[in-house]
């Protein structure tokens, strides 16, 4: 406990977020939260998995409503993103989808065509994985808001938390990393990155506005090994904050081989970005979307080769309680990662 | 469709809630949306029941951050109201709660202080009913945003819904109306009403700032008739508003005792409220968070006898698709309400 937690009256923007989260935490039943959705027992045989979101213009994405020019995100994406964002918690925790309910608030101001579009990225990604709508609610706001929660369910056997990391365990990274924050960077500073080909420009652009929950990775769990104690979260924080989160969790640490870690083939390509620059990004870019497990690694083996497009075993578990980054090659001292690296809502931590 | 729903260039506040609810409808399953929740099936034997709500300081509530002296909500009974609510929406629908997500928009000088108390609030109200939070999400917004989901589940033959309403059904109100509206008066204005006593004027306002949801109610209709078709809703958008919106879903109209409405005796005892306000406030005023239900008059009749403290039958359902409001002592033409009437978000309609 630190002095801010003894002082009632400093302010949200005063103490960091982990530290606000741990202050509402203490408003909820401890076995219900800290993974990226709640898991609830229901009458029947699978649990209830619920997860929520809220989005801010100008925070999560730019509607452009003041400002036409510097809007990065079309309506449509936004709602894609949106949607992933909660289906990617959903497959976090190794559950099926249910649905989704969404609450907007608007500003009067907001043009019915973008609610349209809004809602027409956000049923594009959820009919991929055959994911209704279950309503929501609308109301009238300075700023536009938009809360989603989705609901799935899993077989108790096959959820997948936080905590369950062992010892042993080899983490793998389920795809790419970097690339959502090199598209984000392209769709800033269009004059960024000229070296690359429209191609991969438009492939980086695409990972930041259209990504793909890995509701497909589960079913190939199950698949694999239907037994098998898997932990794990999605990697929408960073890479980085993925495997500390998990850590923290299971009172375990990690070693991250640093040349293992999957980051696009075109960060190598380009002299836009440092090699220090595309390590960054890889760890704490965020908004890849992949998902981060733990698992015995006869399981490992055989689910990277069968995800294939950049999936990894990027490291191990250790008893340490410390997460370090190692140089295979030796070039360059082990280093510690430390949550306090990766964004923050609240604080000015964001190191671009 | 009118000619707005041609022109998507139009603005959100052009339109008004009713018909941009239905262009988002579009969107959802047509079998899930339309109630005060949304009913999925499960695997188990009972069905899944979800309702989202979203408030935004200024709006719903005003927490009083940029001027405190017109603040008419203490954070805590901002909690309870937020959570009342939504436990209301799942007594509408016969639905047992199972527990709520929480995610919260914040400005970076909100006050830790403050935060705490909201969450008090809404956990005072949740633990009424062992009910616990699930988790949710926190971001950084330029204004104050709750975005609540409430989940709850329910047998398929104790399901309460819109559009089940029937000619010859009774419809019951189970609690006073107006309350809450003049609570807020009182707030707002503390110069009105000065000839209630302190007494009347601390319960008034107390209805308004401290609602109970009747999930009392659902377990009581399910002792006095276990297998009963009854249709409702709550009355959280004003009584007039929920007995228009079931006789819409339900394709049936309906007849409304004006002198049967149970108000507060305190309207009858002041002059600062006429007759025709008292009514205004009983059909219009909203947010009392009573049920509103169609059923059967021998289980209407134990049921508003058990009830008791204001609960009343209110009026008859009919198979002309109109709500009328008729004065039985014949001093008052018959009058019909409509929709229009009630409190819009994005037009200013609101009478007073």
């Amino acid at each position: 406990m630190d002095e801010h937690s003894l002082n009632l009256n400093c302010l949200v923007s005063e103490i960091g977020e982990q530290q606000l989260l741990q202050r509402l935490y203490r408003f909820c039943p401890s076995h219900l939260v800290g993974d990226d959705a709640a898991v609830l027992p229901t009458r029947g045989d699978r649990l209830l998995v619920i997860t929520s979101d809220m989005l801010v213009d100008g925070t999560h994405f730019s509607i452009g409503l003041a400002n036409p020019a510097v809007h990065t995100t079309s309506p449509a994406d936004a709602g894609w993103r949106a949607a992933a964002a909660n289906l990617s918690d959903l497959a976090a925790m190794g559950a099926d989808p249910l649905g989704i309910t969404i609450s907007l608030g608007l500003p009067p101001e907001t043009p019915v065509r973008w609610l349209d579009e809004l809602y027409e990225g956000i049923t594009a990604c959820l009919n991929r994985y055959q994911t209704p709508i279950l309503g929501g609610d609308l109301c009238r706001s300075p700023i536009l808001t938009l809360a989603i929660t989705a609901l799935g369910d899993v077989l108790p056997a096959h959820k997948i938390l936080r905590s369950a990391a062992q010892p042993g365990d080899v983490i793998v990274a389920t795809g790419l990393h970097g690339a959502s924050r090199a598209g984000l960077e392209l769709l800033l500073h269009p004059e960024w990155g000229q070296d690359w080909s429209e191609e991969v420009r438009h492939s980086l652009k695409r990972a930041h506005q259209h990504p793909t929950p890995r509701l497909d990775v589960p079913p190939l769990l199950r698949h694999i090994a239907p037994t098998a104690r898997v932990a794990g979260m999605d990697s929408s924080d960073g890479l980085a904050d993925a495997v500390l989160q998990i850590c923290r969790a299971s009172g375990v640490g990690a070693w991250l081989w640093q040349d293992r870690l999957p980051i696009p083939d075109a960060f190598r390509q380009t002299q836009a970005l440092s090699e220090a620059d595309a390590l960054d990004w890889a760890l704490y870019g965020g908004e890849d979307f992949e998902l981060v497990l733990c698992l015995p690694e006869a399981i490992a083996l055989p689910l990277v080769q069968q995800l294939g497009g950049g999936a990894a075993i990027i490291g191990i578990i250790t008893t340490e309680p410390s997460v370090i980054l190692k140089d295979l090659s030796r070039t360059q001292p082990d280093r510690p990662l430390s949550l306090d690296r990766g964004f923050q809502h609240f604080g000015d931590r964001r190191s671009r």
